[in-house]
Parts: C-alpha cells; structure tokens; sequence
C-alpha cells in the first residue's frame, strides 16, 4: 500500500478528513443562501483566531494574493517601512515596491527586528508597516504589539502576515492595533491551500486607496460581503471554502485556547529534542522576540548535508522542511501546525534523530525521549 | 434523500465523480515532481484546448483573475481598445480602465460587435484589443477570428476571454492571432471553480509591461513553470489542480472534436425548442456573430416573471440563469456546457416547458419533442 508523505512542513498540512470530504461535493450555486452561509461560518471563526471585529474578507488565491491586497489597498504611492527578517519580510517589502515607496528595516534572517531603525523610518514619515508576525522560513516570533504600539505612536498603519500564526498561536489584531490582518487556508487552519483571508479595521478603511488591482478590491469585497446572502465580488473557488467552513468548525470545537495550547506543546517538544540532540535552533532571540510556536527551524551541524538527510527521513515516509533561498542548506525546519497531535511529532523527531546520528552527528542525548518528557 | 440541484447555468457546472473525488486526497507536496507532472498534464491538455503552441499557466484564482494578468501584464499605459456586447466584455472594460488608456467599443448587449468603430480606433493607435469570445451574459459568439486580423493588420496584440469557451467550442488562438488567451476551470472543463488558464505568445511577451501586480506577475508563472519540477510561484490550489487534471484527462479521453460536437447538438436542442415554443433568443446575430454553444439566452415572453419562472424550474430541482445587470428580468439562461449530457437537457427543457404554460405562454408546439428530435 503506498501511502501519501506525511507532511511536516510550515505549510501545506495534513488535513482532517472531515476537510477533505467536504471538497468531494457536488458543484453548489454560489449566489445561493446556502454558499452564503458557508462564507459566514469561515468570517465568524476566523474573526475569533484573528482577535479581531473588523470586517473579514476571505479571496480565492494563496497567501501571497492577500498579502498583496493588503498592500494594494493601503499603501498605493505611499511610505511603507518593510521589517525583514526573513523570506516573507522580504516578500512584503517586494510586493511594497510595486505600490509605493518602500523602505527595508532589515536585520539578517532570524534575528530580532530592528525596532531603532523602524522607528527612525516612522519619525520620517513611514505611513504603513508591514510585519510578518510568523517568519517561518526563520522560525522566529516577532514582537507585533509593541510594533503595533510604534506604528500608532506614529499615526501609520500596520499590516501584519499571520498567515502562519492564525489559528495556532496567539493573535490580537484589535489589541495590538494591527490593521489589516493576513492569513492563508493551509497552515494553522489545516484547510486546503488557495484562499487568503484579510481583516480590515475602521481605521484602514478611512485610508483606503484608490485604484487596487481589480480582483483585490477589497471595496469590491466589502459590497459583496455585505449583501444577503453574502457573497463574494467573483466566483469563488467553492470547494475551498467547503473545506475551510469545516476546518474552521473543527477550531471552534476544540477551541481557540486549547489549540494555540497544543501547538505550544508541540513546539515546545520539538525544542526539547533539539536541546537534548545538541543542535542548536537557527533563530537568534532576544527579551522581545520568541521562537516560533508553529515551526522550528534548527542549524545544520557541522558537515552535515540537507538533501541527504532529508532524504533520509522521507525514506520514513516523513518530508520536513530544508531552508529557503539564502538559508537553503543551512538550516532544516519542522512544521508543528494545523491538526498535528504527538504522533506525528514524534515520528518525526525519531526519524530525524536516526538520520542525524546516521550521518555521524555526536547526540548529546535523545531527543526523541525528551520530548515524550514534554508530551506526555 | 435532498439532492443537489441541478446546475444548468453558464458556470458553475456538475462535475464528473472523478473530478470531485480528486479534491478528498491528502495535503500533497506542491514543490514535488508529483505536483509538477499534475500541472505539466493541465498544460498539455489545456494547450490542445486553446489551439495553441504559446506558453500556458494556470493561476489559483477566478477567471477574473485570468483577464487582469492579461491586462496587467500587456496593457498598462497602453491604448486598449475594448469590445463590449455584454457583462464580461464591461469587465474587461473596467480593468483596462485601471492600467491603461481604455476605449470602449460598444454596441448593445447581445448584438454584434462594432467592427468599423473597432478599426477607427486602430487606426487612432490602439495598442491592444480585448475580446470576450463567447458572451455568456447574452448569448451571444463573436467572430474572434476577423478581431484577430483586424489587431494583427494594426499591429496590436489581441487579448481574448475564451473562458467560456474553451474546452465546449472551437477556439483557435494560434491560428486566430490570439495573443493572450484566458479560461477558467469551472466552465466547459467542468472542474470546480477557482482556477484560471493564461496563454501568452512570443508576440506578446516582446511586449511585455512592468510592474505588473505581484500575485499574477506572469513572468513570474514563466520561470517557476520552466523549472525541474514545474512549478507556481505561489502556493498553489493543490485540491484545485488535482481536480482540473482528472477534467483534462477526461477531455482528452472524450477527445476535443467530439466534445465539441456534443456542445454544438446541445444547444442546437435547446435552440430547436425555443423554435417550438416560439420564445425568441435574445442575442441580434448576423452573418459575422454566432448564437453561443455553451449557452442560450431566452428574451421572456411579454409577462412572464423572472422569479417566478425559474422558481418554477427550482422546484423541479434544476437550476437555470436570470439576466446579470441590466438584463435582469428581460431573459433567461440555459447553459450547455461541461459533462452536460442529453438526460440533463431534456429535463431542464422539460421543466422550462412546464414554467412557460403554467405562466400562461401560448407554446407554438413542443420544444421537449424538438429538442428529442436534434438529439436523436
């Protein structure tokens, strides 16, 4: 029997059956009451996992589309401070140049955030900051209330990608005074890959600019999302939002505390083994900043080769993540998101400690144990 | 035992078990050889389907999505002549609006394009024309082939909506001179919403603008598309993709010709029944324009209530179209397109049929007779 690759990534994730079932349906109208109804479950959820009342869009298209809307609306011909401290840092701050002036506060990835620098951009008038609360190809948290605090303290904007926080670690966009808020369907929601959900607060909306692209008028979104049934402004990629109506009534059933509990848990095993193997973790973090609580990205040892030992471990049927761009054989990275329990964590913790000791990395002890010591 | 209404509307279309069953598969790798040969078997298909040997890509989003890369990527700061006989042709309209200099060529919904207003504005220096090949909003087919010779006599490129055309009727890109061709997945394909399709030709790409948005940057789709694997630049719909390819394979298993053969008897049977009942068709033809094969659009016989109608038909679990905008009320809609097969025409004529006398139409004879007739 072959069986599909267990996915350890930061995104895509194995998803629920309930989630995958759902997209098997037969083609529904989607100017309907009954699609409507779909659309509204997924804004009531997503609103609790974003911390926010503010409006909620959800876009048929990947992350990167929202992250895009974000920028489009709000930032057209604007000053834009981009903090990077990573790929999707990086992203922003790439999308921000095709719409404004764009400004990069950057540190090296998987450091802490230059606060001085973006501050000092913020005195010269940055009127929108752009944050990835979750950078995953770094593993690293970013402090997103207190650049929430400096963007008010300055009258700019904050959009902020959780699209890989959303729905598995803590996210307060109305406390932290984040305005528009991003998210994706196939990382902590563990619903398929394809739509983009995007928060809008009062506050933006009073900044809203004109002329977006076309397919991400967010106005467009509002008019349509405001009538009944809602609706989205173009059709809609519906069995995607099938799958995500049901990931989301699987977060409100175990509950919004208990996941982000979960995805502690996880992260926090996943750390223990690290510590206990004697591999350090990639990101360097400092009092403001965090390690990420949905993916762990740990520095190769030394002579130790990232399509080798990869390989290894999918040969156990298991495909973690290795890094991206600039960090490609320098780190490898384990997704602890979405609907991941301890099994899956320790099978992957097991087959990467025999792949690490089997490349001759010298254990300081096992990890494998040291995370059941957090689990169980 | 509730049963999904039948859906006999210009899109969303029924999909094949196969297609649906795709979508219920687990989270896959999108960065694999696996994904990488289920997006080379789109492409392939898909290139038969548009009659092209050009570049094609497939972006996770709506077939709106589709027609802004088109104008985005060749139209920005251009002339764009734009050719609007319906609702999708005034789309196209409104997003050239956005990147470049837009000219409407405009003739009354359902009748036949302005051909002399089109090459007076050629020969003020447009730059670019935009068509939508088969107007579903009205019913109506425009002569895409004498469009094309018209840009390419004027040296503009020729950007075509065939979105709902592709794949249940003739479309020729290469041999019409189409530059930039769009479909979308949930139409003649009949694979679920949320995907787009976009051919480029060298001819275009010589042409191509900066500064396109970043989400549907298609020279972006170009190089993660000319990778080992291939690949999106983005994320892509994965459930999405897995689908379109089962809708490709059956295309090509049906084979193209025969499955555009059957669309053609399809909706000669709906047209030979608007014969029989003496309910006119909407769209004003001539000896250039074309009643569409994928839909037929009815005019209402003179007090004959939309709503009422087609609730009617509702009742009898089939779902058929209204009028968008300014058409509402004044006709209706019976799509032929997908996997649409003699049983579920028959039943949507004989429901309609049924609507017609209950509303008091005096039938001229019997259109389920005419229609068994042309199918026979």
């Amino acid at each position: 029997m072959e069986k599909e690759l267990l996915l350890m990534l930061p995104g895509p994730v194995p998803m629920p059956e309930q989630v995958r079932l759902a997209m098997s349906r037969q083609a529904i109208n989607h100017r309907s009451t009954e699609f409507g109804a779909v659309y509204a479950d997924c804004v009531r959820v997503l609103k609790t996992a974003f911390g926010t009342t503010n409006d909620l869009f959800v876009i048929s298209g990947s992350g990167t589309a929202g992250m895009e809307a974000a920028v489009a609306n709000f930032g057209r011909d604007k000053e834009i401070a981009c903090i990077v401290n990573g790929k999707f840092g990086e992203r922003l701050f790439k999308i921000s140049q095709r719409y404004g002036r764009a400004h990069e506060i950057g540190s090296p990835w998987g450091t802490p955030v230059d606060l001085e620098a973006l501050e000092g951009r913020l005195e010269q008038g940055a009127e929108i900051v752009t944050l990835v609360h979750n950078e995953t190809s770094a593993g690293i948290k970013n402090p997103a209330e207190e650049i929430g605090k400096l963007a008010k303290k300055h009258d700019a904007l904050f959009l902020m990608d959780a699209i890989t926080s959303v729905g598995g670690d803590v996210v307060e966009a109305d406390a932290w005074g984040a305005d528009v808020v991003i998210t994706g369907s196939q990382k902590c929601l563990a619903a398929p890959a394809g739509l983009a959900a995007v928060s809008v607060s009062n506050r933006a909306w009073e900044r809203l600019c004109k002329n977006p692209p076309y397919y991400l008028d967010l106005a467009a979104y509002r008019k349509s999302a405001s009538g009944k049934p809602m609706e989205t402004p173009y059709t809609p990629a519906v069995p995607l939002f099938l799958a995500l109506r049901e990931a989301c009534l699987i977060l409100e059933e175990e509950g919004l505390a208990a996941r982000i509990a979960r995805h502690q848990k996880l992260a926090k095993a996943t750390r223990a083994a690290a510590e206990a193997w004697g591999v350090s973790l990639f990101p360097k973090i400092d009092a403001k900043h965090e390690y990420s609580t949905t993916v762990t990205a740990f520095a190769y040892p030394d002579g130790i080769k990232d399509d080798v030992m990869r390989a290894i471990v999918k040969k156990l049927g298991i495909l973690i993540a290795g890094g991206q761009d600039q960090l490609k054989g320098k780190i490898f990275r384990i997704g602890s998101m979405g609907a991941v329990s301890p099994p899956e964590i320790l099978s992957t913790l097991a087959a990467t400690q025999y792949a690490l000791n089997k490349l001759g990395h010298k254990m300081k002890g096992d990890g494998v144990g040291a995370a059941c010591e957090v689990l169980g």
